[in-house]
């Protein structure tokens, strides 16, 4: 089968692999549409994300739609010609995480396109039937992809306790932070504050529901309590990945606030305001990825609540793979998500 | 001022009374709409609810929209002119439970038209300002006043979890049944079935936006595993009163699941299938009234989130205020919810 | 390999069987000590519990202590010669509850002793290598074996929220009653009230740290209120597995208390005083089994702050299990917990 | 009566002062001890702590247990006579705060010696009654004035869910770490670790029941790496008030784990190594004071489960107060806690 095999930095070929095996409790699954993310990006230009070093060939991918194509024989909650959508993570099953709810926390988790695990730009993939989620008709395969960012930002409202009544800032309106701004509306926030750098990132987060949406570089934390006389928000979720953006945080929360911190830069120490941890008692909460969120995306998509398509801007054919991580990269063009179909 | 006085079952009378002195912590509220609660019609018709019991002349009503008139010397937080909601139990902010956050539990609460405290069916009351929410223009009196019912659903929703993802079971479609579902999708859940006896209350459920709505006398916990695929619901909110609908809620959730009590009747005992909060492993919580809700509540409503307008029925000026209870009582018309406007 | 194998009520026969075969990711324990519980007995007697019948012979037993006598070729984390309890039920780690830490409600779930899964009196098992705790050489295989009541009444200390400051009624002294009340001391609770009918069961409650014993056909909850100034207790735990202990629990209650049911008769509907749930705004938590408590177990043993081995009161050769089941059964001779040693 | 009145920094003098004035919900309390915190030296020397300023000679001292001499006429929880502790911060009691269970984040509390609010190293303070907790005859009045560190320890355990199989690391032992210690064994957990730069104080550790206590300038997550497997702690109770302490605390634990931030020095901004937080999916907790922490400190103390006397080193008479304020500065011989007696 073909795949978009990552030979090193700036290096990624369209070339024949091995299709994967099929075991008795997984199914393959057809990849129809895969959208690229952050850390694809980071991959293909860096070849390394911190400790993760891509040493031998990689397919990169992780944000997957597709159709099942065939299934184990121990399979019954799929079936052929499903149309699902991909969980990118297996877990050991076994250890303390998996079995207290946390599987993503796993230490032997299989997450695609984190080497040396393959991703998922490729013809086929195989999986075990219960990562596949499968979708109504009137679900897009794009959208069935959408349900991996879509997952990031589920986790962290769900760390953060967004829900009606609370009030909520989301730091950064990249995909991550625009897919948090409609996930935190849904879960019932009515009062959602968007910063970013970028005059028409800022102008797409007020289409898509938010109240205000404040220049990044400025002082959030002063917009903020203006707009909350005073009071400051009760969730801050951290989608920009600086320094600057998470001291806007801590410093626009009210009293008891919640911190998520789903963004992070390579820099490994972050100066903190300590102080508002301390004086207004707030929780700072890291994210990672997430677990068991693709029902609850299901729902949010299947039912409406959440139109993902909003925020996928281009698209590309699998042979114009590299165009689409150019796009992805730079934000070319209003690009804020890039989807390549197959 | 003018007050309708309860003396004695069915026997309620239009009388002047003394207006309420204002303490420095306090406003003074014209009241302006009313709405009429089963408790109410309950003392109306019986002089009791079990263990309190009207032993001298009472002011019944405790949903309560109004305007502020005055304000104590210490108040802050609230100006003449101020349109309010009314939250009608003040406890005494001094016990553990006062102290805890759950202050609705306070042994020493004062709640209006429970004996002996007097309600709010008469022209001004006087209330601590922390117990009136100020609502901006576009909410009407009549809604504050429904901030109130609207308060029950949000807790009861809160205490079961219901969520984006969960799935909801409400028994009994009468004013807190249906305020309930309209919580209920608020919270973002967007399975919810309902059941009630009457057809008429059924369609404005489906209305209302529930996926189904089941006669309650039929095999519910049937109808909703069908619907489920064998699984069962998440959250079952019994709002019905009744012995059988208690059991329905309990054999329609899935494992893992919560049975949130808001409806009791007169009965002390209920028979419970044990089995199923063992096997399945449920929670039963019980409600009393509501904590800390009016902040939601105003949220809600002033977004658009729940129109709890849509299922006021009924409204009756002062001097037709026993017409409104007759309403209220037998359902006469189609009524759902009865307001009195002063 | 030798096990004592039922054939129908009161008939179990010590035979022959074929020795379970290892897997990769397997254990093979010896089995050296086996609690008897009430389930077992029940199997024996009956011959079934509820919808679980016996229908081919099974082999009884699922509170075990054995020691490792070989590993499957994946296996890390356990060795040849660790001595280890035994964790009884192996669930599909593939649903939605496996997935979120409610393993216990797996509806796959494989548990010892339950039909038609063989239990583990015999001399050896095959056991998921991350369903055996090893433990330590002062903990002898009966305590090990004493995990699995110990596990019950973790999780239902866990679910009802015992903790310092909280005061805790336990309804029965069986063997798991008198667990319940060592692990919510353990838990830091300090006062812990004890039910029971039998005047020998009341006394080793209160030398094991109880506050307080009552008998359990008397005003339970006037007891527990004159004990605590009228303010009842903030955990219930009903492990009598009867209506009236039921009642007594929320009667016993404190307003916002926990009541944790345990004990569950063959009766399917219980009479509930309902209203002691709504005004006091209790929660009723059933208990299944139990979740990811052996870590937990072992902690509380091996420290020595749960002495399980003190209601340890009878130990019979594998050649006398009929024998054991007498004593579990009837509570001859002061018999609590009655261990067969292999 | 006589009061010890700081004037500015290092100038304290013991004057005579206006008794306060008892009103009808309030109770009097003859002060009996005293302890001294880190904040009362902190203001003898500098003045002021951050934003809080020594404007007005201000009387220090927040640690108090007393008896009660007076109590107002609607006073029915406490009599005269009863040795109490008394809780040092009363909050308006009508915030949201105050209304969700979390009064210590009142913007309105009156904290005892925070400018401009007078302490307690007096002969008689006024309280209202619901903040002093009467106390048995065989807790002292010392360590009734011990309720307080605890409540901030008591506090920290909770919010970093100690609790029985938890690990937990306290880094610093001074007063703080120290009842931080003995509460997470109270509460449950087996294994604590604790670090400090001093000899003795990791001694005391040792003797108080820490697993091991490391050189907090060493490498505190390799040592607690080593102690658990490379797996980590549970919970790590930052105490110290240094920035290499946090981090050490965020290296220092395991998937999931929880820091709860105790100690803060004057610099408001820390480096913090957010890549632990997001990889390990970490909380980080703030610790502002405590909420509704004395009954279950009564509880610890009464019976005997936390024994705080023995962190008393010092005890100084109401005339040498200046010297008890050099010794809790100093450490000077040893001293940990040091307690005025008046």
């Amino acid at each position: 089968m073909k795949a978009a095999v990552l030979h090193g930095p700036l290096d990624m070929r369209i070339e024949d692999v091995t299709p994967p095996a099929l075991g008795d409790d997984d199914v393959l699954v057809d990849v129809k549409a895969v959208g690229i993310c952050g850390s694809d990006v980071h991959y293909y230009r860096e070849g390394r994300i911190g400790e993760f070093v891509v040493e031998k060939p990689l397919i990169l991918g992780h944000e997957t739609g597709g159709i099942v194509s065939a299934v184990g024989k121990n399979v019954k909650t799929v079936r052929v010609g499903d149309r699902v959508a991909v969980e990118p993570g297996i877990p050991c099953r076994a250890c303390e995480w998996c079995k207290t709810g946390r599987y993503n926390l796993c230490p032997d988790v299989r997450f695609h396109a984190t080497p040396p695990v393959d991703g998922t730009l490729c013809e086929q993939i195989v999986m075990p039937a219960d990562f596949v989620t499968p979708v109504p008709d009137h679900v897009s395969f794009e959208e069935a992809a959408m349900f991996e960012p879509l997952s990031v930002a589920i986790h962290a409202c769900r760390r953060g306790g967004v829900g009606p009544g609370k009030s909520v800032l989301v730091a950064g309106a990249g995909p991550i932070g625009l897919v948090s701004l409609m996930v935190a509306l849904a879960f019932g926030a009515t009062r959602v504050f968007v910063t970013d750098l970028h005059p028409h990132r800022r102008r797409l987060a007020l289409e898509l529901g938010a109240e205000a949406a404040f220049p990044g570089d400025g002082d959030v934390a002063a917009a903020v309590m203006e707009h909350t006389q005073g009071r400051g928000v009760d969730v801050a979720i951290e989608c920009a990945g600086a320094e600057a953006a998470l001291s806007s945080c801590l410093m626009s929360c009210a009293r008891g606030g919640q911190v998520v911190v789903v963004g992070l830069s390579a820099q490994d120490f972050y100066k903190v305001p300590l102080n508002h941890l301390a004086q207004k008692e707030l929780d700072i909460k890291g994210i990672f990825r997430y677990v068991y969120t693709y029902p609850a995306a299901l729902d949010l998509v299947a039912s409406g609540r959440v139109d993902v398509a909003k925020i996928i801007t281009h698209r590309f054919p699998f042979d114009q793979v590299e165009t689409g991580f150019e796009y992805a990269e730079t934000g070319k063009d209003g690009a804020v998500k890039v989807i390549i179909n197959l």
